[in-house]
């Protein structure tokens, strides 16, 4: 893996956060289900926007959030992503430059605008998500840059952007540029209804280009039909040369060939919001990966970027990570 | 004060604010007076920007924030200000619609974009603000709606907009279509490096269109060009039906005719971040006056206002006011 400009190369969903506090009342009027995530068109964004209180605004998308975790440990990313020339463009693009991560991506001119998601954030803490995509669910093969993908030891892939034939496409076309110029590939399935969808596709995609998986017992256990943790981590152990499972507070189970790493979950005094967990945990295990840790440890490292992100709200770290992690891999 | 359908409108620069967290090297770099404010065209607010870490954005605007703080006191308010039709714009729109207030203006369509703030916050909590006004600098005498001023108790006016002449004229018929139907006017200094360079302008403003005046120590010596407290106090209630004198924790001088009231600032056990004390002092006496509470009490809502905001980050209160204010009076 010598001779990279980058550790790792991000494709996702670009998307500026609405973030807004709202009763329960508010969700069951606008028949949200709790902790879900959907997507809707701008007409349903823009009414149900209307209806809600006064937000803050701030750059997200999933894997935005986890190239946002590589920065924040000395990982040097490159974000692929489609956003309109607006300001929300303009916000999105400044904040993965100002992180230190490149974004070749051009804006595209005019169109249907870059993302929104709003994060209804309830009394109880938990965060439902409305997603218009805008310009992101544009994102075509002629999106991809092929040059930034090849200087890339990873190339990381959202599972959201599956939704859409074009961004499939884009997706078995980056993962191909990746490896003839000899390097990895990995994908995180990112919600299980949109594994549900795609199964046949999704797994097409597992079995053939994808080296590193991410998932969670929810997800894994969609792709391979399967109420059954332990047959769905047999399962993947055989389609992927690494499979990264997350079991939430029971740890990670990390499957290379024969090899099997159970790692246990970092301690977290108080969970306060678990938004940005799967993110997180990619974000940490891609870092370790690249910078030639071991399996075991690379799990570690994802799991206290995991325990970090969920003491606090918000899907990116906030504290010093990189020095959190020199401590505890030192202790 | 009878048959308004607004307690009170206000007229200001409609601003996005974008908070980013920096270190004091970052000032220094960009030559920036810590806790300044400072207007700048958009080539140097978009040059700042790049060099600047991943904030987030939120309406902002001084008048907007007393706008805010009205309608948190259950006040009913309307909003006269300048954005584009583009996503700053929307959110602008938006917060202040959810929290109630009316915002008859317009969206400008193209042009120059809708205004932002870049308000750096250092680690000893100071903010040091960054402004491009975009379409705000291009209000004009045909941006006020002439039937929402008239069916409100107050307008208000935020000193800030008086750079520009076009805005000047639009205050001096906003003043006069207000009191053509027997409103009154009120008029925040805002800055006292803005009244240094409009001394005469103001002076004039307010003389013969203003009948409460808002501002702070520095603002008023400023105005009477005096060292002397007492000077300029007496001096404002020459020229004003009242003049609302602040003083930070010495609390706030309240003058009409041969009445006098001084106020005893609130008790705050810590002061977080001054940002918009000013602003919500304005918001509480406004409320008080415009509900028909006397001066002194009206006087004492401000600084209870004031004393929320200035508890914790943002120029907004975010605690239930209306209950904290109902508790206070009460005792």
């Amino acid at each position: 893996m010598a001779n990279a400009r980058y550790d790792v190369i991000g494709i996702g969903n670009a998307l500026v956060d609405i973030l807004v506090e709202v009763e329960d009342t508010t969700l069951v009027e606008a028949s949200l289900p709790k902790g879900g995530m959907m997507l809707v068109e701008r007409s349903d964004s823009d009414s149900l926007y209307k209806t809600l209180p006064a937000g803050i605004e701030k750059s997200g998308g999933s894997c935005g959030n986890t190239m946002a975790g590589l920065a924040a440990l000395g990982g040097k990313g490159a974000y692929i992503g489609k956003v309109c020339d607006d300001q929300f463009g303009d916000v999105f693009r400044h904040d993965m430059t100002a992180m230190g991560v490149d974004f070749p991506t051009a804006a595209a001119a005019g169109g249907p605008g870059t993302g929104k998601c709003l994060v209804l954030v309830t009394p109880d803490a938990q965060r439902t998500m409305v997603t218009y995509l805008g310009a992101a669910s544009d994102f075509t093969p002629q999106d991809i840059s092929v040059s930034a993908i090849q200087a890339a030891k990873v190339l990381y892939l959202e599972g959201y952007l599956f939704d859409r034939d074009a961004a499939k496409a884009a997706f078995i076309a980056s993962a191909e540029a990746a490896h003839a110029a000899g390097r990895e590939v990995s994908l995180s399935l990112s919600d299980g209804f949109c594994v549900d969808r795609h199964r046949d596709a999704f797994l097409d995609l597992v079995r053939n280009h994808i080296d590193i998986l991410f998932a969670n017992e929810h997800e894994i256990c969609s792709l391979y039909q399967t109420d059954d943790f332990d047959t769905a981590l047999i399962a993947a152990k055989k389609d992927c040369k690494v499979a990264c499972l997350t079991r939430s507070e029971k740890g990670s189970v990390i499957l290379s060939g024969e090899e099997v790493h159970v790692v246990q979950a970092q301690a977290v005094a108080k969970v306060v919001d678990t938004t940005g967990a799967g993110d997180q945990f990619a974000a940490g295990f891609l870092y370790g990966y690249t910078q030639g840790y071991d399996l075991a440890q690379s799990a570690k490292i994802g799991g206290i970027l995991a325990a970090e992100v969920i003491s606090h709200y918000g899907a990116r770290p906030e504290t010093d990570v990189k020095s959190l992690v020199e401590t505890m891999l030192g202790a």
